[in-house]
């Protein structure tokens, strides 16, 4: 539990390599992980080669982890395996729906998350990018992802260089219900965000963006409803195009 | 890694209950991993009571790990608590796209990912329960979630009782690209697929469902397309009722 909650998420990494046996390790142990009816419908994309970090990088929008990491994973949905072989054998499966890219986004999370683990146990920093399901197309393009693929989420990977702050959380309190869901009052809500908005990181984001208070800094400037609907939408087009009936 | 090497789902538990103390920790671990924006747009309901147990019982089908688990965690995304955060604040965010449905069941996912392997760290065992994105309006009515909540998966959790084998994977080669996706020769699935055929169980299920191979055991009695074209249509209709655009 202790490798768990020193987990940070790593930006910086040394020039140091990740290899091969290594990362086929961490893979072995991340496929391990539970799954929807043991059918491993997901894929993973390895890129170590500089060009092709290069061609991603924007799609990114140029974050440093994708040219500075030894290992870029991109965790996709795969549905397009699964079905050859169904094909194969004389039978067919529908997993356009809504319930299996749902059940396809929880497997791949979930293969990440191991994956992720596995490798912060050998000492490996890591890194999320949410990027992934803004440029679906243009990163499946790029990676050569066939019908009934989609990538979920990026992982970046290396040897961490410098000094990585274990990022502040929530009270425990705030997110476990027990037995049913406790509505909040306002006054819960102002309490149980109270430390986050006292941090010296969230008051220089408050000034530095010209706003009134820390929840105007997300919903104003980091996560904007105009971007989220143009991204939404560029999604949707793409999921239409691997084939899910949206 | 030898501890998510030895994953198993572990359906048997024994009497033996999580103690409040370890729950929490355990909790505590799970809510270090990575997340959108460190939002934290996520909620667990603690289902502990044996009468919770028994309503949620059904929605599982009956599953016996319900009723027999120590602890269940209804893991859910939860818009609620970061939007009446910002109302508070005189501002308002829009999660209601399929962009932010996708991001916060990534985050749910490697939430419960990172709480389950905090509690198989001390010996307890875990089942995901995929019934859970089945019936999730009743499971929410049973949990009491507001709008912008929705349960994306359950994990029952206790110690294990008598022996659970390892699961079988296919190869990594079969799920790791190097570089690009590399599109499967049938003769290339086929052989990925081959030993997992060859299982004795697997060939126990073909002869017990009076099918002619594995893939059509799956594809026409474990996951039908009737099935999951009614389930979908269920959790679309109770995906917009609790505030999501699709």
């Amino acid at each position: 539990m202790e490798l768990l909650k020193s987990h940070k998420s790593v930006r910086e990494y040394s020039s140091k390599s990740i290899t091969n046996a290594l990362l086929n390790d961490i893979l072995e142990s991340g496929i391990r992980a539970s799954n929807t009816g043991n059918m491993q419908l997901y894929s993973v994309v390895v890129t170590t080669d500089a060009e092709m970090k290069d061609r991603l990088s924007p799609f990114h929008f140029n974050q440093r982890m994708v040219r500075g990491a030894s290992v870029v994973l991109t965790i996709c949905i795969d549905f397009n395996r699964f079905s050859q072989w169904c094909k194969i054998n004389c039978t067919s499966t529908d997993f356009s729906s809504v319930l299996w890219l749902l059940n396809g986004v929880i497997d791949a999370s979930i293969l990440a998350q191991n994956i992720c683990i596995a490798a912060e146990n050998e000492g490996i920093g890591i890194c999320y990018l949410g990027t992934t399901l803004y440029n679906p197309k243009e990163i499946s393009e790029i990676l050569e992802l066939p019908i009934g693929v989609v990538p979920v989420t990026t992982v970046t990977m290396g040897y961490p260089e410098g000094i990585h702050e274990v990022a502040d959380r929530l009270a425990l309190s705030a997110i476990v219900h027990r037995e049913k869901y406790s509505k909040y009052s306002d006054e819960e809500v102002m309490q149980i965000y109270h430390e986050k908005e006292s941090l010296e990181s969230s008051r220089r984001f408050v000034v530095e963006n010209s706003k009134e208070n820390l929840a105007q800094v997300y919903a104003e400037v980091r996560y904007k409803s105009t971007d989220s609907e143009f991204f939404s939408g560029k999604l949707i087009e793409f999921l239409r195009e691997q084939g899910f009936r949206l």
